[in-house]
């Protein structure tokens, strides 16, 4: 049987407050939902270019795959700080390494896809508060 | 077999700009996310007060569900606006039906729990901004 | 102000049970979900063909786009039904036409893509039973 | 610079397969959404028990919000594997975690809530399940 501490810490939320960072947490998850979104989906409907060689089209096809995931990521991560879920803890850490793989492609596409330039920066800059986040670094 | 024309209205998508009525019309819908999940979660961790009626029950509880019904359809909202689907269309008049409903239920339920004063205002707002979208009339 | 009776009638959520109907509506959505997420992701992975023209290639952004709408708005039906929702008789109607869209485009592509027609399928199966459900027709 | 042989271990994307420990881990986690859900909208239908006493109030309100964390990130999990994503290897570990927090808390409130003693155990098949797929040990 699990100890009574175990439900006072997670009570502990009705007495949690939307502190300065949480809220800044929350809003680069926010604004990373929106880029990633609209990144995937300017690649999805760009042809490919006569002269992409195949790894080009390869980063291409990650590139997407890796936005969707970081908008999902921080779209559930979001949701959980809005409503000062215990459970947001736990997911700190995975939101910025996906946050961070993502940015990581779109780098590289840069040069195929400008947009892809500017969601790298603002993937980054969430990884950031995610991991100053409490939680992150267990 | 549909007509081509079809794909053609909807290919439109790859030219659609994020126009200032649709960039509110997300803010608006992220705004709604948050105070709903907020509203709720704050509704789940109250006790039930020794002098509130059945009636008085009931209403809270229709409200957390209304209020999480809210942040789901608003979350779907803004993702598909933020990627300008042309889907996106077909969602503005539920989603501001589905805002006026949980207002209507915060606004009886304000007197017991302050939030809800302003999760309605935002509610409204949510509703007011999709039904001034393509598609929240058809 | 609201009547009370608008109270009563959401309330009612407390003493809906799932109907047969409920539940293989709900397993109709999740396995939409399913085969949207996967045809879309495949279409993704997919080089355009040479012989492939631009009406196909056109063909092939819609229809990637449409997957993940319907993914989108059956997940979230398939969760409001799951727990007995009363706003879920508010997205049946909007469900239907979503699932109907993607079948029309996946069974333009079939052709260039045979996942296509298995989901095109599930899509319109789906449309079906949200048809049935209550509210589908207001 | 990240090396192309990163992008190589992505693009293995496009030839995974769905193998038989995949498939049931998905269907344990929409199994677990599903009654997740459910459970929790039950627990916010009942009214305080005139004879629970303050642990008893404390340990519902954290089994309705577990129950709404475990259905969260289960349906991202399920999405995640549906279409194959490679970032699902890195989501299992809090999955299974999240499961295994909500049955705890499910145990605990059995007495109180039948369909507790069910959700229970249909989360810790889904953690199980969740921890034998690639990267759950990581």
């Amino acid at each position: 049987m699990i100890p009574y501490m175990f439900v006072e810490a997670i009570m502990h939320q009705n007495h949690r407050t939307m502190g300065e960072a949480m809220q800044q947490c929350i809003d680069a998850c926010v604004s990373c939902v929106s880029i990633c979104l609209r990144c995937s989906d300017e690649m999805i409907g760009m042809d490919a270019d006569s002269h992409m060689d195949h790894k080009d089209k390869d980063i291409r096809q990650v590139c997407i795959r890796l936005c969707q995931d970081c908008a999902g990521i921080c779209v559930l991560s979001a949701q959980w700080m809005s409503r000062l879920s215990s459970s947001a803890d736990m997911l700190h850490r995975v939101c910025a390494d996906i946050c961070d793989r993502c940015a990581e492609m779109c780098e590289r596409h840069t040069l195929h896809h400008p947009l892809c330039e500017e969601c790298a920066a603002v993937c980054r800059h969430c990884a950031q508060l995610c991991r100053e986040m409490p939680g992150a670094a267990a």
